[in-house]
This record gives structure tokens, sequence and C-alpha cells, in this order.
């Protein structure tokens, strides 16, 4: 567990180094300069922690060949020398930017109007914004550009994620011992929350999109696995509640059937992903078999990710192999089924690239992605693994989830 | 804990008696009429759980005088006959309208534009909605009609909040079992959620806001109490990591300073908000003092809730018994001080009314409100409580989070 000499005595608005920062800017000035943006204005929260190794309650404006300048609502006690400018609400960014002499006085055009994170920042959060700017409408969305800009992390973002696959690993490897008999998913799953966060998991699952919901994981066992969900994850499961209808529903574990495992990787402030499958006594040989064709399809995912490769192919490939098995009904869900065999992760959950099947986007490397091949089998339930695997110069990717692969015996 | 039956098998979009929907919905178009509004398109999860009592991803069109329309993408396996319409995207939405009678073909109009939820959808997906209904903008904002019905609770969500307040409950009378020597506030803290988590708490915590994360709750003690947050608590605390700089920090429990305990009570979907504060060996008399104060504007509050109350009055109360005590540089913070003292809860934390200086809010018998009156001393640490009450015809609240609220000792 981490200490607290880690973080309360540090006020500087800017926790990463300036070499740090300064790569995860360029990134960000690359997209703008592709985009024909000069300005931007960073709120999210993703996004602020991105470029300062914290979360602060505020914006970041971002202009090619200048300092950032930070504008902070809260907390009131950072600290960011010339830069950082306290303020109480939106509309005192315009005065200070104009004092500043980066907005002349008269600039209230549309020209003026900064890019700000459309995808990200409510409608009125983005409208009153660009009347700061004096603009009724905001002009260009950043969104796509930050996005673009996290999918391919630094070496020191790669080090705190490889830092997350080890500790979430570390509760993985715990969780035999964590059963007891007669015990439901639900148990089963709070007790991996629990030693999760005895390890340091941080908890928060930060995911983008206002309609996507999970608190800390998902286990299913049986059945449960083929209820579909409102949320545009892997798999689904009831949920013990309608207020989160996703995941353990309360079935109890039984013999033969596994128990797949995916829960929250959050250690760093960067999250892997990780699925492991479990079962009490024995494994139906269905299930056996669903899970080594996860496995084979993670090696052959893996050995194809070189910089340069289409994300497409990936799928492709997966849903083909699923094919050739006789698995294809049961590939990514049986009633439902998940759109996608992979996502990037990183301070989200759901980072690109997405390996779908009418993907755009096209391996680079310092991409991190979390490939789940995963099988629905009515009667049975869900089986397969996921990994968290960072494409290299050369293949394959290199897996930062090291969890044994096997389904593992909990009695 | 909750068991599978209870909603693994209903598949009904809404899971609301329909006297209860319509009682609902009626507030809505209530507010929907006094706005001038005819046409609603509702997508945010705290709003369609309210409206359905489940969440789904998806939209319900709102019309008053007709029957509310689903339109769901996920999951594909819910049922609402001739009502519920499965979509793969928004811009399948004008063409059933159509088909229905609802929208007439050329109503590409800014008229036929459906008020929709500015303050919760993003701009882009605020703007594509527009656009499935031939605007380039969107018309008026359903947000703060939802937020203004969803203040006044029916009967049926009064109990649901009294069954998590009970459940809330039941947790923090364990709280001295959970100690052991030599503790950190975010170990007690972990003890204190799997304790929760196994009492049936859902662990989502739902916050109004993109800006705004928590995970579980807050325990703080000693110095930490005055390290204030990004975030729009009433408490900050610096976090166990600058991606999520909130609340415990790994302090160590000392004698004689009080730990403050505010953790989830959401067990039905509806949260109640209880604070009580712990210590061990003894109490700082100053604390101590602190602790019987906030107590005191806790009953004084509730005994102003009255229906027709201005909410400011309330804040107005509660600043002048600090100022009167000569507490007022410790009251909602000390090194940085919370606007508020209290704040409506429901299926979001944050809800209306607002007891705040300038809140134009007035008390509604239904409303629910958590009063939290507290202070941070320095070198001492947080001390107050926090209750959740229910305005009825007459004073006082009825108080539905019942733990004791003396300083309990932990060892």
């Amino acid at each position: 567990m981490k200490m607290k000499e880690s973080i309360s005595s540090r006020l500087d608005v800017v926790l990463l180094s300036a070499d740090e920062q300064q790569r995860r800017l360029d990134r960000v000035y690359a997209g703008m300069a592709a985009a024909n943006i000069s300005t931007a204005l960073v709120r999210d929260n993703a996004n602020l922690y991105y470029l300062t190794g914290r979360v602060f309650r505020g914006y970041i404006y971002l202009e090619a060949g200048h300092a950032p300048l930070y504008f902070v609502r809260q907390p009131t006690t950072l600290h960011g020398g010339d830069s950082l400018h306290h303020i109480r609400k939106p509309e005192d960014i315009a005065g200070i930017l104009v004092e500043q002499g980066r907005l002349t006085a008269e600039a209230s055009s549309a020209h003026a109007v900064p890019a700000i994170e459309l995808d990200a920042l409510s409608y009125s959060d983005a409208v009153r914004l660009a009347r700061v700017f004096g603009s009724d409408a905001p002009a260009a969305n950043l969104s796509p550009i930050l996005r673009a800009a996290r999918s391919v992390k630094t070496d020191e973002e790669l080090q705190a994620l490889r830092e997350s696959g080890m500790r979430q690993t570390n509760v993985y490897r715990r969780i035999p011992r964590m059963y007891r008999e007669g015990m439901s998913d639900i148990e089963l799953q709070i007790e991996i929350e629990y030693h999760s966060r005895l390890e340091g998991c941080l908890g928060q699952f930060r995911i983008a999109g206002a309609d996507m919901e999970l608190f800390m994981g998902n286990v299913l066992t049986g059945e449960n696995a083929d209820t579909p969900s409102p949320y545009d994850f892997a798999m689904g499961g009831a949920g013990i509640d309608p207020s989160l209808p996703v995941g353990a529903d309360g079935t109890i574990i039984k013999p033969g059937l596994p128990v797949m495992v995916d829960v929250n990787g959050n250690y760093t402030g960067y999250m892997t992903d990780m699925t492991r499958c479990y079962y009490i006594t024995s494994l139906e040989s269905k299930a056996s078999e669903a899970l080594e064709l996860s496995r084979r399809i993670c090696r052959e995912l893996a050995a194809m990710m070189i910089p340069g490769t289409p994300a497409k192919d990936l799928y492709d490939r997966a849903r083909a192999i699923a094919e050739e098995e006789g698995m294809e009904d049961y590939f990514m869900g049986h009633r439902s089924h998940a759109g996608f065999v992979g996502h990037g992760v990183g301070i989200e959950i759901n980072e690109l690239p997405v390996i779908a099947p009418r993907s755009r986007d096209v391996l680079r490397a310092g991409n991190v992605i979390a490939l789940e091949p995963k099988f629905v089998i009515p009667g049975i339930g869900a089986v397969g693994i996921e990994n968290t695997y960072i494409v290299r110069p050369e293949a394959p990717g290199e897996c930062i989830t090291l969890a044994p692969e096997e389904a593992v015996c909990l009695n």
C-alpha cells in the first residue's frame, strides 16, 4: 500500500517531469497541427491526468510554441508559478488570457475559440466555454486528438501499466485461497475486491462515455453469463440490482461450470485488464476446450501485433479461428454478441485502438491492448482469458498480465 | 444479499408498477408543461432508472397524453410490447416515430426537436440527437426538469431510501469490530467497504457532473482532513494516488484524533448519506465539542425542515451557529471551505435541493436531504456527523440514518 508521504505534500500542479510532460504535449500538439487547431482547452479528468500527472478541477490552455497555462478552481492550494491561475468560474479565463497577451481583447471571434473535448464535456458546459470566448457554439473537437495521443503510451506510462499488471497478477494468484464452499459469484467477487484493495487497487474504474458504468469488475458463472447487459462490455450478466444490471447475480458456484473473473486492475492510475477462469471439483470438457481456443486466439493475435497492422485484421483472425472450430455462435457472447475482441487500455478502460471488424485503427508501437476472446456456452457459462499486451516494434506483443492462463481449481 | 431470482428473469423494460411509473411521469410532464416543452427524449442512466426502474442503453420518448416509447439498443432481450423498439443507433428513432404517426415526415423542423438532457449528454451526443430530428442544435434542456422532478420522492422511493439507511446503519454499527491496532485510515476504509458489500451495498456511487469522482467513500483522520481536493464534496483529503486525489492517504490512526467515516449507502439504487466519528483510546476535547456542535446544528436544521422553507435559511442558520460558537474558521473545512452544508440525495449523491447560501431552492415534502455540518480543526482533523432526512408536512425531518451519533471508541 502506498504511504502518505508519497503524495500529500506535493502541491505542484504538474507532477510529471518536464521531459515526460513535453513528450505527452508533443503528441497533442502534433494532433492539433494536423487538424489545423491553434489553441485548445483541456477539462476532462482523464486528459488532465494525462498532461499533468494529477487530477484537478480546472482547465489547461494549450497553444503550440507556448508553455501551457493552468486555470485551477480546486484545490486552491496548488502551485504552478506564473503558469497557474486560480479561477472561480470558467468565465475568468478569457480576461486572464487577454492580460497575458495570449488573446487580443477584440478576439471575441470564432477564430479565438479553442478546441474543447466535445465527446466528454456536457452540451451545457461546452456551450458555456464557447461563450467565454464570445462564440455561441464550440469550434473544433479536441476529444479525438487526445484519444489518439493517449493511445501511444510513453515509456513512463508503460511502466505504470506493467506495475498495475504485476499487482493485479498478485491478486489473481491468491483467488483459490479466497474461495469457501457454497459461495456465490458475488461473494467471491467481494473477496477479490477486498484483496485487490489491500494490494493497492485504487478502485476507481475510469470509462469513457456517460452510458458506461461498472463497479470493480465482473465475475460470471453459469447461465447468468448469457444474460445481456445494457453496457458495451465484452460480457454481460444480470447483476444484483436493476439499477446496475451487469455481472454477478448471486448464482452459487457449481462443480463443472466455469467462473470467469475480470476485476479492476487500476493500481497506478493506469489500468490493466485481465480475465482468468476458475472452477470447483472439475471443469466441463466443452469449457476446457473453449478456454484452450481462447488462449490460442490470444497467442495468434499477439503474434500479429506489429506496428502497421490494421486492428481489424486481428478481429478477423480471431473470428476466423472461432469459425474454423465451429464456435462462432458462442464467440463474444451467445444471446447477445460484443462487437469487438479487444480494446486499448490506459487511464480509461476503453481506449484506442479498438479491435473490431470495422475499426480503422492501425497498430502502433506503444499501443496497449487488452485482448479478450471469450465464449458464452449455453448451459455452461462464460469461458476465456484476457491479457493486456504492449505493442512493440517486433511481434509478439509483450504480455503484462502474467497470472497462469490455465483454469484454476478453487477447492 | 439479494438473490438471483430477484432480477435475472425480469425482461420488461419497465419494472415499476404502472401507478408508480405514472406518478413519476406526471412530475416530469408537469415540468415540461411549465417550460412549454411538448416532447422529450431521456437518455441519462439515472433518469432512465427513475422512469423505468432499470438502467438500459437507449432512450425514452415522452409526450404528454401519450404512452412513453422505449428505444432500446441494449439489452436486446428486453420486452415492452408495442411501446418498445429495438434500435441499432439513435438515427433509427425518427423513422419509427414517423411510422407511429408521432412525428410528421416533414417535421424536420426545430419544432419537432424533443428536449434532451443537455447537462448530462456530451456535446457530441446532444448534437447528434438534434440532427436525428433535422436540427443543427438541440432545443430545450430537459436536465433541470428531471432534476426538479426527482427532488420530490414518491413513497416507493422513500421506502428504498429508508432501506438503504437501515442497511448502511447495520454496517456503521459494526465498525468498531473492524478496527485492528496500528491500522491506517485506508485500511479501515477497506474493511468498511468489504462489510458494506457483504451487507448488499451495490458499490456504484452515482454522481451528477463529469468532473466528480469518488470510490466508495471517504475516511479521514488527522491532518489529512485539511488537504483540499479537486472535487466539490464537503471534505477533501489527499487520497493514495494523484489520479484520484481525495480521501484517506494512509495516515495511521492515532489516539485522540477523530476518524471521520462517510461511506457509500447505495443498497437499493437509492443512496443515503451518513457520517460518523470514531477514535481510539480517547478523543481530544476540541473534537468532542465540535462533534456536539455538529449534532446541535443537525437538530436545529431538522426542526426547520418544513415545506416552504427556503433552503438557504438552513445554511444561514448553520453558519450563524458556527459563528456564535467561534467555529466559523473550521466550518465546512479550514484551508478550503465547501460552499454548502447539505444536499439532496437519491439516485445520485448530489441532487436538489442544495443547502447553500445562494440556493434558490425551497423545501418541499418528499425532499430527501443529507445535512453534513462538519468542522476541520488544524492539528486535529475532521469532526461532525451527517444524516439523511425526509422532509415531511410537519417538522422535524425524518432521520433515516440511525447509527448512534456519539463518537465511538474503536479499541
